[in-house]
């Protein structure tokens, strides 16, 4: 019997996806500007070193290498609910290409599977009103308000 | 000349302040829990092996020596903006008892002056509409939604 080929893979990032359009996904979020290889792998290394705080993940279009989903969670240790976990999810973004797909759904299961795993006690995330429905189709409610102040 | 001395001290966290109430003003923003002066010093001592990471602030009444009001700045790397920092207002508190006094504008003017300090792009916070007011007073804006998924 033989086995379709994945189309995708969900997988934590790693360095050399400077080189397959990491960062490119990102400005479809926001500004990223310009930063080096070099900025690129020392934030990466910062991370790397700091076990069960950042987790990173691509997906990856298997046939081109290209990374076409991104998502961090970034788990904070608080004194409030025994000591506990609380998730951020941040920073989701698809390839305009590739939308539609539901890639977006499965970046943001893969990212609560972890913070359920590792023993969050929730995951919380900011967004503008604009995606609040894409939220409400993970699982998650509103709780409340996003304040900001810019420097 | 004769001065005043001062009603109220701010500063960081200190492993004294398990004994000074701490965890009693967290008490009056959500559940705390029981939590041993060893689980106290064992969480505090993770956030400060994180140098520039964790930041937890207390007002002690001088007078007394407790623990009135309560703050932290979790500080996140992240690679849109050039690599930028982020910095999350977390667990504000402030003791029922001496609330009115202004002393959660503090907290906040505090934590934004380090996260500014240390380079952050923006400061954020979760907040209930009933305390939206409240933040817009200490110079922040309404950015959007907070939504939750609890494990
Ligand atoms: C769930 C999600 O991805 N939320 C993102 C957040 O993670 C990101 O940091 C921010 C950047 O916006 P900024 O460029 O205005 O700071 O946008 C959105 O709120
Ligand atoms: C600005 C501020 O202090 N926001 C707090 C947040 O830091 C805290 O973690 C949460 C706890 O709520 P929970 O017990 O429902 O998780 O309440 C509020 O959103």
């Amino acid at each position: 019997s033989s086995k379709l080929a994945p189309v995708y893979s969900l997988r934590p990032l790693q360095l050399s996806d400077y080189k397959a359009g990491f960062l490119d996904v990102l400005k479809d979020l926001t500004t990223v500007g310009d930063i080096t290889e070099e900025r690129f792998t020392e934030q990466f290394e910062y991370m790397r070193a700091r076990q069960g705080e950042y987790f990173v993940i691509v997906i990856e279009k298997v046939a081109t290498g290209e990374v076409v989903g991104v998502g961090t969670l970034l788990v904070e240790r608080k004194f409030i609910h025994e000591c506990g976990l609380v998730g951020h999810i941040e920073d989701i973004a698809v390839a305009k290409s590739e939308q539609g797909k539901k890639l977006g759904i499965k970046i943001i299961g893969a990212l609560d599977f972890i913070g359920k795993k590792i023993g969050c006690y929730k995951n919380i995330l900011d967004c503008s009103p604009h995606n609040e429905q894409f939220y409400v189709k993970c699982g998650y409610s509103n709780a409340g308000f996003e304040m900001t102040k810019r420097f």
